[in-house]
């Protein structure tokens, strides 16, 4: 119930229906910033009252996709707007990837094609709907307004923002007072980003803390044009596996959302008890006030988070299958019994003192293809040696001479033997 | 001749055309910056060969043209590159005109219309063929290759440029480091004035010392866009009749371009000796070699700098009727002598105790409207007084009581009464 006080300064406190401020709270769980909280609050109460869901905005590059938890986090936080009856808007910034470098110069910024764009856009779907709702999800490309622009619209979008806000952003102004060249395309970008905000009528707009200098112009051009500006939210950076860096595939330190339910369980069992809190908090709904019951056995909790999250990606059954893996994985460990029909498979050392599993396996006839050897070591299904250690790297090396044994799912063997 | 030097450099010297070195002190004849001169030589030279004219380019802003011997000093360096038998591309920038504030702002950037423009156009062809060879001058407008960019070839133009070469410009680095705003559209105008000479294929681009900046932009953009740079060449600021500021009609120092060839004249003979050497170098063209002689004797040789303006921009024959007038005035002032019949007018003081001239000689029906009566005093037709002072000032004004005797032309007398 709404509680009717009095506030100390001039506008008096408008009550604030209970169902709104649990969006606030769902909203807030994990957010960095929520940029202004009055206003998110009356447009959750407009969008109450008149039944018309808020346009909830999330920018993303249009380059090859390839998603890992620590999307998820935003991810997640888009998925509680459509919880709660929001529109999510999956913007594709696909007008200046399509454009690339302009001088020719950079290798790094290729110009997308048409087709790459919408090759990209699709496996952008394929991931992004194990966490969103299809339903209330409208993938926008940018494109589709900025390619109508001229000159004169683009007068008009540089005459609404100022050279000394652009240059406060962090990294132009270190890149200015070290004097580091910065091209006049870069003070672009941040207004093209702002302007889709405008195009779009958004009324929230998402990103990483990373993005809140972006989010905000795009805040302020709405006001520019007469629109009302939109509440931005950020999210933090997840800390990746190493649990000192921001999860990044560059650091290798990160969850694929492809990552195989096993592989996937196995990764987070990895991480410090530390750092289980802050994925309990970004990657999970688990109510803060189960924390201290939880705080009582790690392990077991541990357990319960990688169930979660595989849960949350794959499905309940996924989660606890991965789960019942692990398990049987540690607490069963047996000593190999190789049957008396065990196949064996020779290698000659002299031609090949070293060989790739999923070659050798191949050789050996356990699958006719290396792409199906690999999906059995993504399960989880190859163990090796007489403890039963799983194989989890694909690209996992045997070197000869040498033997080996393995057990493949529950029942297969193989011998192999390097002379 | 060219004499064959060798030179200390690697490069040796390339023989240049009597003919190049020739042009290039005309052209060089009161410039400021010729940046840089070699590549000019070789322009120049190349003409000369191929006989091929240079595209020499000079921007006007597209509002009410009203010229004063400022605009003159750039005129005839044109001019003189049509004597030398390039083309003079007049560039109208009428693109950001069109446009005027984008957010509506502003009352000073007004958006001009299309018939605006043209008619404005006309006002310049009207008052710059005075000066220059309508045979040798396209009149461009820059709308014509800006209206039709889209964003992406606007994105291409800001990637050729710098944040830090634009904060460069004088008037930004003092704006940014007071903390007054700067909008990112004023990065845009320099831009769009170094992208004309892209688009213009322009060789050499004239300006004022105050447009250095821009011009060297539209260098620096040809570069980028793969074409040979212009050359630039800046011309002075001349120096006003007050002989200190900047000739100006805010500064009301200045001989408008429409001033009727006594009243010219007049002007001229207003500055002083010094002030004079300025004028003979930036507004005629007399030889250097002269101007020891012409020293000797300072009150004759302001009345040929007049004569040779007048000359230039109206003929050789007003300029001479000026002179005479002048003279006139000046050596054979003599008392006024009302002839018997000299018509009176009367003026009520209670009435009227302050009126204008033109007022008066319309109620005396000197001539039927205001416009002649100005005419008259343009033209310094019309006396006052016994010592028969030439009224200059078209708003001339009577106080009464009073009486003024006027000798009007040749012939006609005219006498009033303030009582």
């Amino acid at each position: 119930m709404a509680s009717k006080k009095k506030s100390g300064g001039a506008k008096p406190k408008t009550t604030i229906a209970k169902e709104t401020r649990d969006a606030l709270a769902l909203i807030k769980r994990g957010a960095v910033d929520v940029l202004p909280e009055e206003e998110l609050i009356s447009k959750l109460e407009r969008s109450r009252q008149t039944g018309k869901p808020l346009v909830i905005k999330a920018g993303f590059d249009p380059t090859a996709p390839d998603l890992h938890l620590g999307h998820i986090v935003l991810l997640r936080k888009l998925k509680h707007f459509q919880e709660l009856g929001h529109e999510v808007h999956f913007l594709i910034g696909d007008f200046t990837g399509m454009i690339g470098d302009p001088t020719g110069r950079s290798e790094t910024r290729v110009r997308l094609t048409r087709e790459a764009v919408e090759a990209n856009a699709e496996t952008y779907k394929q991931q992004v709907f194990r966490i969103l709702d299809p339903q209330r999800t409208k993938i926008v490309f940018n494109s589709s307004w900025c390619r109508d622009m001229r000159f004169e619209d683009v007068l008009g979008l540089t005459a609404r923002y100022t050279v000394a806000r652009l240059l406060e952003r962090d990294d132009f102004m270190k890149r200015y007072k070290s004097g580091e060249s910065i091209s006049l395309i870069e003070f672009m970008y941040p207004l093209v980003q702002g302007y889709d905000s405008v195009a779009m009528h958004s009324d929230v707009e998402l990103g990483g803390t990373d993005q809140k200098f972006n989010l905000l112009v795009g805040r302020e051009l709405q006001k520019e044009y007469g629109q009302e500006p939109q509440v931005i939210v950020t999210t933090p950076l997840l800390v990746g596996l190493d649990g000192s860096r921001k999860m990044s595939k560059s650091y290798d330190n990160y969850v694929a959302i492809n990552d195989a339910p096993f592989a996937m369980f196995a990764k987070i069992m990895s991480i410090s008890d530390e750092l289980m809190w802050d994925y309990f908090v970004l990657l999970t709904d688990e109510p803060e006030a189960n924390f201290e019951t939880l705080r009582k056995d790690p392990l077991e909790t541990k357990k319960y988070l990688a169930q979660l999250i595989v849960a949350d990606l794959y499905s309940t059954a996924e989660g606890k299958t991965a789960r019942s893996q692990w398990d049987e994985q540690k607490t069963s460990r047996t000593k190999m019994v190789l049957p008396p029909d065990t196949p064996e498979h020779t290698v000659d050392a002299g031609i090949q003192p070293e060989a790739l599993l999923v070659d050798v396996f191949v050789d050996a006839g356990i699958e006719s293809s290396k792409g199906a050897v690999r999906r059995l070591i993504q399960s989880g299904a190859i163990k090796l040696g007489e403890n039963l250690e799983t194989i989890e790297d694909a690209y996992y090396r045997l070197s000869f001479p040498g033997d080996y044994v393995f057990k493949i799912g529950k029942k297969r063997y193989l011998k192999i033997t390097g002379r």
